[in-house]
């Protein structure tokens, strides 16, 4: 009768933690490296850019000749050559003098800024100025976005666009990476059938937590195979036990409690080590976890908003800093706009639409009614030390968005 | 010269919007809908639950039955049969009688409640209970979620995994979504080469934006392939026409301004029609667009950071809109931790480390420094009517996080 001693939420966690597991790395290619984590320090193999480089299209000249040109007042210089992207000029810029350049060409010898092409009439090799420019003007300078030797990125940082881009710019073809974490989502339920727009049979149930768990997984950057199996204690421990071999993490849904057909953690606890069985927490009481095999199992419930709640308090920070990446719920401060009720000695996980201001809680709270999280956007979290809110009370808000990988 | 005339941002955004396309819809597994926007209404086939369901292992029994039962009060019921999740029971609940349920099984008739097996005791047939409960509780009731034949999710619903659980609890096997937009990046220049540790020859730059602008489209659900292309009319030409064939959308970068080497807006304009080039934003002021063969083209910039925010500012939101994801900029209020300057007339876009309530700008604003992209996590919008906020004004910060598919 596990329930009866329920865990505090933070204890859970805690067990969580202390067998946090980190994946292997492996080096993959630079195509496929958006989205990973960094399991190497980014360590510069070139400068960028690699020269002064020319920032607009125009004329490479020594700033200084410019000096005092304007709408009213031209001044006149002699085109030498023509720098195109991808090209350098073996010639050198003398006063007067102006070689054409385009975005991305070095500057050549000699020129210290470039004026920008609107600024500028030509007639064959004749060039006419209305502007004036500043030693360096629309100049990059070389290395001004990353010194060559320099560490430009940590180890465990998580690659979106743009640091993908810097990597590729420091030279890195391949880079290695966290691998992806292989979840085997076992789900559990003599009752669940699949979605079909046919008749179903009386007592049956359609199997949604096969749906949203496993997105739930691939929302955490991880990969996710799903089996069905019976609520047979064969059954599930046969299940458990191959998804050992194979996969780094497992998840049940279903048979989490303690009645005929409750087995997920009978067999935990055959196979391996409950870790804990039943936390101070709503919704999401029955959650369980445990060791089999030396991998952690993650026991969800079989209603389906528990287990999507079970799985972002306990199995989301597992999966992202299984790839080194940090989780933390961001918790921020908004304004309630009902009144909350809550109990003590039990932290609620309340769904609520919410945006830069306020909080306002989804009225309908029951564990398996997934448009509660349909409609939400965010969880306020109530603390066990907290009996509710007064409407316009400051509460704590986890923007689901901020959950997502 | 099409700089020296300069498009503002609204009506550069306007003339994309006018030209808005929606890819066709196709029909898909529900195991593929994940993140993907849904091209029909869901009517749902099935209530759910499709009984009322018990919510939690214990008894099913007569709730009057139990008034005034307590730790000290017990009452005494005899146990009738078993219902496991996937049965039912032939069998009818009569006064003080009480049947074996497990969560998600149905409701035997006769009872209208279940008294959780923590609060009992059994000794083979006789059950004692501690506790009473209330006419209707721990049961979920028929079609508590979700009512047969009503509308559950409208088209044009993005479909996160809770809206995933929801769909194939309604029945849906398969679902109708928008497909995802093929896109071609067409890369121009004649300096660029690979990622690469090796050294690189001279005048030569590695190529980023291959990179960063194929992740960012990816970051709109939408799928990439990427060419790489030298500064000549004639090679941009054949890539972008043999582009409009097998792809919805093109985007270019480099040879956006108008000197030797820069085509892209030439070849546009050859070809199709240019909307725009040239807008009074920064960075990104050489940004253009246009249409080929009743296809859009985006023009991007060379520069990374330049082209990254020209995609921010003109393709995201029409790669979300083709798939029928509204998108709008999610500007909230920030203190600015550092006086800004900026230029009336000119929208500026300016990368910035924002949290819940503060907005810092980054230093280094150079239109070529990838970095500061790296540094950020937002923008710090300054509008055309703005010359820049003091210290501790507010300020109107887009995160980049919020800007995500």
């Amino acid at each position: 009768m596990f329930l009866s001693k329920l865990d505090s939420l933070k204890n859970a966690q805690k067990l969580i933690s202390d067998n946090q597991k980190v994946t292997q790395t492996e080096e993959i290619s630079i195509h496929d490296a958006h989205r990973r984590v960094l399991a190497e320090d980014i360590i510069a193999f070139h400068d960028s850019p690699p020269f002064d480089k020319s920032a607009m299209d125009g004329f490479a000249l020594i700033a200084e000749d410019t000096f005092g040109a304007g709408q009213s007042t031209p001044k006149e210089f002699k085109i030498i050559d023509a720098i195109g992207a991808g090209d350098f000029s073996s010639k050198s810029v003398d006063h007067n003098e102006a070689i054409v350049i385009a975005t991305g060409a070095p500057i050549p010898d000699g020129a210290d800024a470039v004026l920008m092409k609107e600024y500028t009439t030509t007639d064959g090799d004749d060039l006419t100025i209305y502007s004036q420019v500043t030693p360096g003007e629309n100049i990059s300078p070389k290395s001004e976005d990353i010194i060559k030797g320099q560490k430009i990125l940590d180890r465990n940082t998580f690659i979106r666009y743009q640091e993908l881009g810097l990597i590729a710019s420091a030279g890195y073809d391949t880079v290695k990476v966290f691998k992806k974490p292989k979840v085997k989502l076992i789900i559990t339920g003599n009752e669940l059938v699949e979605p079909t727009k046919a008749e179903i049979d009386s007592a049956k149930i359609i199997n949604s937590n096969q749906f949203t768990i496993k997105a739930m997984v691939e929302d955490c950057g991880a990969v996710c195979d799903v089996e069905c199996v019976g609520d047979s204690f064969d059954d599930v421990r046969s299940a458990v036990l191959k998804a050992c071999q194979d996969y780094d993490v497992i998840m049940t849904t279903g048979g989490t409690a303690v009645s005929k057909g409750d087995v997920v953690l009978d067999v935990v606890d055959d196979l391996g080590e409950i870790l804990f069985h039943g936390v101070a927490i709503r919704p999401g009481k029955p959650a369980g976890a445990g060791i089999v095999n030396d991998k952690m199992i993650f026991t969800f419930s079989g209603q389906p908003v528990a287990a999507m709640s079970q799985f972002d308090m306990f199995a989301r920070k597992y999966l992202f800093e299984m790839q080194a990446r940090s989780f933390d719920f961001q918790i921020v401060k908004r304004t309630s706009q009902l009144k909350i009720p809550s109990q003590l000695g039990r932290v609620d996980f309340i769904r609520a639409v919410s945006d830069d201001e306020h909080a306002k809680h989804v009225l309908n709270r029951g564990s398996g009614i997934i448009r509660s999280m349909v409609e939400a956007n965010s969880y306020i979290i109530i603390d066990e030390n907290d009996e509710g809110y007064q409407k316009n009370d400051l509460v704590n808000v986890v923007f689901f968005n901020s959950l997502l990988w």
